[in-house]
């Protein structure tokens, strides 16, 4: 497996566009909001929603057209969530007939995602006078142009891509993700798209995605809240001309590494873009009875507040680690508990036996300074582990989310 | 039931006193740091702990203290939470012992309290070597300088306290608490002591205490962290001289009256004063099929980041606040949700059946600039209802929680 360029359009017969077509009144025309990803063909395709009890209206129409797990396109927008939003069904629908149109297809072949802000109607008229444009406009370099499409509040694209072999036949694997804010485990991306020319049975590639996003992007928290609209969709088309995947076979496993590693990527591209975020934080909760638990552990410390504000501060401040490692629910004894921070600067043993130790205050800093900083907590009772994935809070946090709306 | 001044020496036969005893090295000598609290003879008491899995010594010895339900004195520090702590146990039995002695009373009828950084061994010798000035100065107006000697980030001190007649006696029951960071749901506030003459029977100060702690400080949070010092204690000694309340006659129901009302005092003092906090948020949710669905619901939305982040942008994002019930798990249904916002300054409506209203945005802010601010959430399923104390996230939460330790 290698890592190539070229994100969604990375993989053979996808092309992508994007335009600006002003959902958002006053939004500056420099800024792209409409993004198409078409197959050349139907292409076996699962998805995986947020578990939100409010769900956006797109989503509805995603898992309808996606009964039979084939599709063809992706229509996406920024600027409005179709949220809570009055119309919200039919516009969703709409948006889907008029890709469907422009791209010549099927209607139940188009799936539909939105984001933005929740609870406004979305400007339909918009996006249908623009469809044809947009269409016009599609390209197999285009993976950057659609991925910035469909960016909000984030500072940087997210891409990534891998090439690897199955059956004999080289194959290629890319996505594209967007979010920033609203991020936590549950379905933890806003929306992540990613293409392969793989060829795969829809009902494995539905098992292959669960499996990869409980352990990529349900790992993945920056502020605890978990948006009305994520999603995540992966689309095979099999123009590679493997042999179809259609059991757990070699193929399978190579396959499921190759998408495993394209959504970790995503996922921490997303960690690291946090809402305000100065620095990727990782936590891994080694030997514990379960790597449920490790991940409930880790997950905690990701998503405490006081964790995040003492990352801003390079403060090793571990009694906070142990204190959210404490209300996580899942099962440890403190006085076994090992606690260290490390990073490209170092390593650092903190707290031993569930005890403080005296360290060196000054290499405790260096390493958490440093871009990437990782949590590091052992619970010596058991053989599994877990990483979970998060960021520091910053005063930009809240800066970009007390006034996101107006 | 009539509002009185006094907190903790309000109710007959209860002294407090403070002193600065330099527990946390290089603290300004004008900061007092170690609180007493003895009342004239022993007294009924309960107190409830945190629930976090990480608990300090001082909550383990308190048990040990009150497995019989009574108890004379209550002894505090702030600067250091001797949790996780080196000789934690050894110095939080050191404490009781120490003011006991001071105190002239029984080791085991003496609780224990800390609140401060976690993971530094205590110093009990400034505590010790300070013990008997600190009882020496024990008045019955000395509530306020206990409060001040309990306070961490704390910016003001919290106290309440009521008069009311429970079988022809005028009782009294008044309180303090301190709590800023860390204060979540689940034993919400990190120490509150209150005090009352009123003669009730242990056990049934046990049931009242735990009924109200869990719709007064459980509804409380901060930051969405659970602190592992969190200890709410009240103590009923009688001397009012009522006729014993040993059973849920009506005497029981005006006692729990006056209990609640200090307790829901305390817990919105705390809300109001959370770190960084610029304005006190409470969510109601109406007409929910049960309390405890209400008060998820209501919980999620104080404690979402979004949601406290728009409320310091004084921006109406009823989208978060519905989407924060999404992720809550309570059930309900999203067309038949109203959200409004109201405060001194008036009331609006700006969610209607899920969907968002036209509102007048000028009003929105005015409502929403407030000091207390309340979101209202209709359900329009059942007649039960809860509601929620919180507060706004500020640039301010962040600076004081990127460098509390150094």
């Amino acid at each position: 497996m290698k890592k190539i360029e070229g994100g969604i359009c990375a993989a053979q017969g996808y092309r992508a566009a994007a335009i600006h077509c002003g959902v958002k009144a006053g939004s500056p025309a420099e800024k792209d909001d409409l993004a198409l990803i078409v197959s050349e063909c139907t292409a076996a395709t699962a998805a995986t929603f947020t578990n939100n009890r409010v769900k956006a209206a797109p989503l509805y129409v995603c898992m309808e057209h996606l009964e039979n797990g084939i599709a063809q396109a992706i229509v996406a927008n920024s600027g409005n969530a179709n949220a809570c939003a009055p119309g919200g069904m039919d516009n969703a629908r709409r948006m889907a007939t008029a890709a469907a149109k422009a791209a010549g297809i099927e209607e139940n072949l188009v799936l539909v995602s939105s984001t933005g802000v929740i609870g406004q109607r979305l400007n339909i008229e918009a996006i249908e006078s623009h469809m044809d444009a947009l269409a016009a406009k599609l390209s197999d370099d285009a993976s950057e142009a659609a991925n910035r499409a469909i960016m909000t509040t984030d500072l940087v694209p997210k891409s990534a891509a891998y090439e690897f072999t199955c059956g004999g036949k080289t194959c290629r694997i890319g996505g594209i993700a967007k979010g920033s804010g609203m991020i936590h485990p549950n379905m933890g991306t806003m929306l992540c798209f990613i293409t392969s020319d793989c060829a795969i049975d829809p009902s494995l590639l539905r098992t292959a995605l669960q499996d990869v996003v409980a352990h990529t992007f349900n790992r993945i928290s920056v502020d605890g809240d978990t948006s009305t609209n994520d999603t995540c969709v992966v689309m095979a088309n099999g123009k590679a001309d493997n042999e179809l995947i259609d059991w757990k076979n070699e193929d399978y496993h190579v396959f499921y590494a190759a998408l495993e590693a394209v959504a970790l990527s995503l996922a921490k591209q997303i960690a690291a873009d946090g809402e305000g975020a100065s620095r990727l934080i990782s936590c891994t909760v080694k030997h514990s009875r379960a790597e449920e638990y490790a991940e409930r552990l880790a997950k905690a410390v990701i998503a405490s507040s006081l964790v995040k504000a003492a990352m801003f501060g390079a403060d090793a401040n571990w009694g906070r680690v142990l204190c959210a490692m404490g209300y996580s629910k899942a099962p440890f004894r403190p006085e076994y508990v090992t606690i260290g921070f490390s990073s490209a600067a170092g390593s650092i043993t903190v707290c031993e036996h569930g005890r403080g130790l005296e360290f060196d205050e000054d290499l405790a800093k260096k390493i958490l300074v440093e871009k990437e900083v990782s949590i590091d907590v052992d619970i010596a009772e058991g053989d599994a582990e877990a990483t979970a994935y998060g960021c520091d809070l910053t005063y930009d946090y809240v800066k970009i989310n007390g006034d996101y709306r107006t």
